[in-house]
């Protein structure tokens, strides 16, 4: 166990680093949301960062912590999510190349929000597989610097910076709780507790259909996630620099059914005023599921990404009335 | 033209009063909205205010500014919308009871809403008329005051308090836009503006289809609203309070087409992350139509409220795809 490497300094110089580049975004309260769910809720808005969501952060750290003989000759990433177009941006910002393997079925607007930033679109077979031996290739040839989604001290480092930002702007949280996928959020949530809020406790919000970590918790080792769920940000297996220090620091990790994020994520969006994408409404399932334990509670949430296509949204809303 | 009336200390005392029973909102801004507008759009978010709308500000100044022999009677008022909410919240927060008039055509959720603060409803025919007889009838019985949901100063400095807080909060403002049905919140802003921000010009955002205060600015008396919009918190006709505080200080109201309103409303939703309804997007709906006007400037928005059925704001949103 190393989380170690990553020190309260680590934390601090990455928050410094990264602040003219991110919003310090809103914390929102919600008397109505607070009554649904017995214990007083503070919704850190991720979905309100640059790109909406919380990977603006982690992949503007890494890329800001790389020497300039690396960064001359670009980032690269093999990602069909938010991080794509985070380092895309971290890229555009530092006037470099970053190249991006999404596989050739990912939806065309993720597309073109990595081309907005000036992002180089790889296109690969829709396979872990490929998208490994596409960066491999494309790394051989230009000589960029992979910056992993996750798996990437750097990166964890940029995303403990939410939490540490909802810390300073709220009373004593009995919890934190935050979604995972990979375990960068919730690693780097765990870590900013630790150093900033050592009195909260952590917890991990996961989709049943995709519960790795939970099954890893349990195991001791890191157990392969299933992928089955609605939260398309939360399919990945957890990673072997992230699971170390979840292993260590985080509490419990409480899974949901498809059923119950979407209607945690309705909820949001129609008391919070607030757009959410599945994967974001996971820890307020979490709660929602969990009354008893939660009650009268001080209760944080890194609230992840606001990156939905609305009419996909409307027919998830639409299959729960049904 | 007596807007002296409201001073500026009388709102800086509406602000002391209300404080400790509203929210104070975020104010958000986007790069990718600047891009698009080509101007810096600072929004105030009364969608996250109390009851989901800038009401909860002038319904709360004007229930705290009533003596507690009047109070101890109650407060009565005719609405379906979001006073109506606004009032029964206040004379709950105040101990007392609230009677709202509204047409028997009003949206239950509209009537739940005010049941769950403990308002009482008197249901009347669906006509201004019956509105208002009923609500003479209401007040006659029991000797409640009635709380007008726009014409009524205390009201309207309420609703200044937003213009106030986003004074406070922002670098100079070029143009603070609000928008206008009955023209509480417009005149409320352009008083906050005259004393907090004196050099920045005062707009007020009007649907084509309920043009009654752009008609009357030209004319120079009250012309009556068509009320023909799907803005329906704008489809009422200004007030002879309102009025004469609007002809003397906001410079221009420009006048959007529904579909511009559901333009505006769809870019709000997907590039904030945040949920307004159809009234509230027509001040971001003026700027689009006049990007020329606004290229570079400061802008300041009043976001007046998020209470819309999401089924119906998808409806507006697919009938514009197809």
């Amino acid at each position: 166990m190393d989380n170690s490497i990553i020190t309260k300094a680590t934390i601090e110089e990455a928050h410094t680093r990264i602040k003219p580049f991110i919003h310090r975004t809103s914390v929102l309260t919600s008397s109505s949301i607070d009554e649904i769910a017995g214990c007083k809720v503070f919704f850190k808005c991720e979905n309100f960062q640059k790109i909406g969501a919380f990977k603006a952060r982690g992949a503007m750290n890494a890329a800001l912590s790389l020497s300039p003989e690396m960064l001359k000759k670009g980032m690269a990433t093999h990602s069909s999510g938010n991080h794509a177009q985070a380092l895309a941006r971290a890229a555009k910002i530092l006037g470099v190349k970053s190249y991006i393997v999404m596989p050739r079925t990912a939806p065309d607007i993720k597309k073109k929000g990595v081309r907005a930033f000036g992002g180089e679109i790889f296109e690969c077979e829709p396979t872990l597989a490929a998208r490994e031996s596409t960066l491999v290739e494309v790394i051989q040839k230009t000589g960029a610097t992979e910056i992993h989604p996750f798996n990437n001290y750097e990166v964890m480092a940029g995303q403990a910076t939410a939490a540490k930002e909802l810390f300073e702007e709220t009373p004593r949280l009995d919890y934190i709780i935050a979604p995972v996928g990979g375990g960068g959020l919730l690693s780097g949530t765990a870590l900013a507790t630790k150093y900033f809020s050592p009195t909260t406790q952590v917890i991990g919000g996961e989709p049943a259909g995709s519960d790795d970590t939970f099954r890893s918790l349990k195991s001791g080792k890191i157990e392969q996630a299933q992928s089955q769920s609605i939260a398309d940000g939360l399919l990945t297996t957890v990673g072997d620099k992230t699971f170390p220090i979840i292993k260590d620091l985080v509490k419990e990790i409480i899974t949901v059914t498809d059923d119950e994020i979407i209607d945690a994520m309705r909820l949001i969006w129609e008391r919070m005023k607030i757009i959410v994408e599945t994967s974001c409404a996971v820890p307020f399932a979490a709660v929602l599921k969990n009354k008893e334990k939660f009650a009268r509670k001080n209760v944080g949430i890194i609230l992840s990404g606001g990156n939905v296509d609305l009419e996909k949204a409307m027919k998830l809303f639409a299959s729960k009335q049904s």
